[in-house]
């Protein structure tokens, strides 16, 4: 992980790529790598579809290496959906897989010729780009299919469906699990366009004959992730809950606390939430010969993860995650396992990210389209994204543009990215992550869930504004440091509550590169991140009002709590400050 | 004018109306009073289409005397195209006949009930608010049609078409002509769709039994009228050129400039322009039984409008306007003055802004959807927006949108809103104005191209960067002053010329409400709505990363000059320090 690929797809003569060593960059991994470079090199006010933005593909600092968690990859870029910086984080197998093959960072450039598609092959013999005129407009699972014909089922890929062929706002990039399945997305802020604009329709990694990364310090690293496993295994929610229903365990809970967004957000309960609970999910995918168990990439020790299939045993998805669920779910009116996981696989195999899709079905259905809870017509409207019909193209722009065309008022969207499935109004701290985060309306990017709903971390009164601003700081600036690390975020839990597992984490990265950081120097390297991209989205024109919730959340009540989002201008405006 | 007309549509048990005097806005009139309103009382951060947004309706200062030129009305709002303060300025009956009723402003307030229609009647024996479901979804021509029937011809309507009850952003609102036809258009930045969600289809004006309003100094008054038009007259452009070709004058000045953007903004000559020239509509419209020299409004001496006829001498459109004619023509490849009248009918009729529609099919072109030069294609796309397909509201939301969802980079638009005739890279002047006004891309808020190509109030080369700033700048602050007195824009190639002819205007105002406003008055008014609409928007989040043009802009070398855009950021950044 010492060398940077660079590929100019608009070189003249067809694609050129160099390899460099990292330089400015030395020290960086994930997300702190991709904002990095981003903010360094690409022009603020560039059209996240020109030659001059920038696709940044980045392992984490630990990935590659035998560190339990540490296989999350950073995708970043200027956001299509956004016009500000973006990283997507994706779990799957090209963190590992990467990091082997000693790529700190992907770097794609420029814009191949209109029309031009390619393919990346990378192996431990180096880096070969070639015409994919053969994989135009497939979609990912098909796109595996052929892959899987040629390449065989140990390489790991990372591609875009239809979706991001059309440089539709809302299209991820696909990452390829353990099964090679193409079932983990970078999914959020339209990356899957960017890698489109590029010319680019999958990238094919090989680690076959490579060993892990080694640490500097063998013995410390083994003890640390020792421990580090043990800390993730005894947490209740890393060691039980997560493993045996997944994500969608907070269904129930989230339901219960009135912040169950609710028919595109307008009430905090669903009272189909059991039908779609995560205690269903399992219990349907057991009884089937699915798996609620699972994991999406080697090394993960929490398992959330599953395979959904069908009445006869076929795999359908992999098990939606929670905010799939509630998207395609309550945010829909609809409270059908099967429907929902149909749709999930639909976004997979097109490209596209679930929680927009999930939004602009719901502004589809505010503005008459089709009904809320009808779930023919909710799998036909992301079939019309695949299809490329013009509604098709509207709804895979994701929630905001929907709802512009559609004329709606009521989208629920910050910089231009759909909320995920957390009511602000019933729960505060996150609605201040949502408006503050440098990413849009972001869950991950300070999940004050934790401390307001699953009291990790202390507990904070979701119905106040009291003490969401430091909560949510806090939450974002160690989030920053995580998506850094290629540790999946799920960590938070038991890092949260468990010094001595906060500790093994520190632990194996000072083994590893002989560093001396402590908790300072960890929250030290979260700030710069968010710095680079504040500084960054300045530049690109993003000021306080746009570190604000839509106008309705302040001014229509959500039941049952009846509460609107209380949190002041003022204090929102204070969230960067430390 | 010493009232204001304060409708909220969305109070309990149905429309409640208001009659306030002017208090606050007091010797505000056009521009100065709508841009006064929106700041001080639009949530910069609100929705443009949701209750907390307020349309407002004023003709200008002189408007409903006898000072010739003075019909232009001012609509203001919060635009759903670019999210910042708009006014749009239209000619037609409207200002005359609203001054005449004695309201210096309507202000639409509230949502009304959602599927809720009303029309809004005025005349001398006041206001009546009625349910207007039998209007829903007419088109302009249609509605005014049945109006027709209803209350005669001598009424004045304002109303939205199909694409304002969709709210579409890009719909604009029609405003009839002496002929009563749905000819003149408050066309830019969406005031239609704000009109829409407000729930009013039309506005019908009577102002049957009224005298026009009456000097302070009728002696003063008439003599400065006097010399006022003499100067009109005397002035090549206002008493030769627009009255006898039109603004379709400037086809072949523009495109002999290379500054006639064509094909999408690609190159900056037509080879068809000679076809579609305002010498070449007059030729036809005079052959055919039309007329090229017409009034838009009672007290027009400039007589700029036409009338368009088929071969057969049937009605087709008003003579289309110069930025009309380049976006459904050059812009998209179209030759054909017919096709083009055609488009500008549909436009009218269905009620959207012509330049946004130009770029948006120009965008479609891109995109593949249909050719550059097809003609019935382009027809067929404004079609769309008609029958309310999803193609069609694509379309209709515009330019910036449109490109978004089609996934093209080179969309030609500032602050969300398309780019008017003239490109920036060939007339350096225009393109400070596109990328600073607070409009948005808009010819009008500081009309460059009268220097830098025709040569009035003196020369600042067009293909240099030196003088544009200072030029843009005193041509938005006079702009933003003449937009508030009611008077036709044109009148600024005589003022700028003619010293005399400046006076003679300040003298009006002067003889009429008993001022001794000076030059310098009168900049500072200009100044003081550029203040309020700046202010405005830097709480609605735009910043100098607004004030810019479209990146390709600045590496894409327009043909024949082969020039970008050079003038800095920095000078940009300079052009509101006074």
């Amino acid at each position: 992980m010492d060398k940077i690929l660079r590929i100019d797809m608009g070189a003249a003569g067809g694609p050129k790529m160099k390899v460099e060593d990292l330089g400015q960059y030395a020290g960086l991994g994930g997300r702190a790598l991709t904002s990095a470079m981003i903010a360094a090199e690409v022009e603020p006010t560039a059209n996240p579809l020109g030659a001059e933005n920038k696709l940044v593909i980045a392992p984490g600092l630990l990935s590659g290496t035998v560190a339990a968690m540490s296989g999350r990859i950073s995708v970043g870029c200027k956001s299509p959906l956004t016009g500000g910086i973006k990283e997507a984080n994706s779990g799957g197998q090209a963190a590992q897989v990467l990091a082997k093959l000693g790529y700190a960072a992907i770097v794609l450039e420029g814009l191949a010729p209109e029309g031009k598609l390619y393919k990346i092959l990378i192996n431990k013999d180096g880096v070969k780009i070639e015409p994919a005129d053969e994989y135009k407009m497939l979609p990912n699972y098909d796109l595996i299919d052929k892959i899987k014909g040629v390449y065989g089922d140990k390489v790991t890929c990372m591609s875009i469906g239809p979706a991001g062929e059309m440089k539709l706002s809302a299209s991820s990039i696909a990452i390829t699990d353990m099964e090679f399945r193409p079932t983990r997305h970078a999914g959020r802020g339209g990356v899957g366009a960017v890698m489109g604009a590029k010319g680019v329709k999958v990238i094919i990694m090989d680690d076959a004959g490579l060993k892990n990364r080694e640490p500097k310090d063998p013995e410390k690293f083994r003890e640390a992730n020792k421990k580090w496993v043990e800390g993730l295994r005894s947490h209740a929610v890393t060691g039980q809950a997560l493993p045996a229903y997944g994500t969608n365990v907070l269904v129930n809970i989230i339901n219960e606390s009135g912040g169950f967004p609710t028919r595109n957000f307008k009430t905090g309960q669903f009272e189909g939430a059991s039908a779609i609970s995560g205690e269903t999910f399992a219990d349907i995918e057991t009884k089937r010969g699915g798996n609620p168990t699972h994991g999406c990439h080697r090394g993960c020790v929490i398992q959330c993860s599953g395979t959904y299939v069908d009445k006869n045993g076929k795999f359908v998805s992999k098990q939606p995650e929670y905010e799939t669920t509630w998207a395609h779910g309550a945010n829909c009116g609809i409270d059908d396992p099967d429907t929902i996981a149909m749709l999930d696989f639909l976004d997979d195999n097109y490209g596209l990210d679930t929680i927009d899709m999930g939004a602009a079905i719901g502004i589809a259905m505010e503005a008459g389209i089709i009904k809320f809870g009808d779930k023919e017509g909710a799998i036909n409207l992301i079939k019309e994204i695949g299809k490329g019909t013009y509604l098709g193209k509207i709804i895979g722009s994701g929630a905001a543009i929907a709802a512009k065309v559609f004329g709606v008022e009521r989208a629920p969207v910050v910089k231009g990215q759909a909320m995920p499935a957390y009511d602000p109004r019933a729960i505060q701290g996150i609605g201040v992550t949502y408006a503050t985060s440098t990413m849009g309306a972001d869950h991950t990017a300070g999940y004050c869930i934790a401390t307001n709903i699953l009291k990790c971390g202390g507990f904070v009164d979701p119905l106040k504004s009291e003490g969401q601003i430091e909560l949510s700081r806090n939450l974002q600036i160690a989030t920053a440091a995580i998506d850094s690390t290629g540790m999946c975020l799920f960590i938070a839990f038991a890092i949260l509550d468990q010094p001595e597992t906060f500790q093994a984490l520190v632990d194996m990265l000072n083994a590893f590169y002989g560093l001396s950081l402590d908790a300072d120097g960890v929250a030290a390297l979260g700030k710069k991140v968010l710095s680079a991209e504040r500084d960054f989205n300045k530049k690109a024109g993003f000021t306080a009002a746009h570190d604000r919730l839509p106008r309705y959340f302040y001014t229509d009540k959500l039941p049952p709590h009846n509460k609107v989002f209380e949190v002041t201008d003022k204090e929102l405006d204070s969230v960067f400050n430390w």
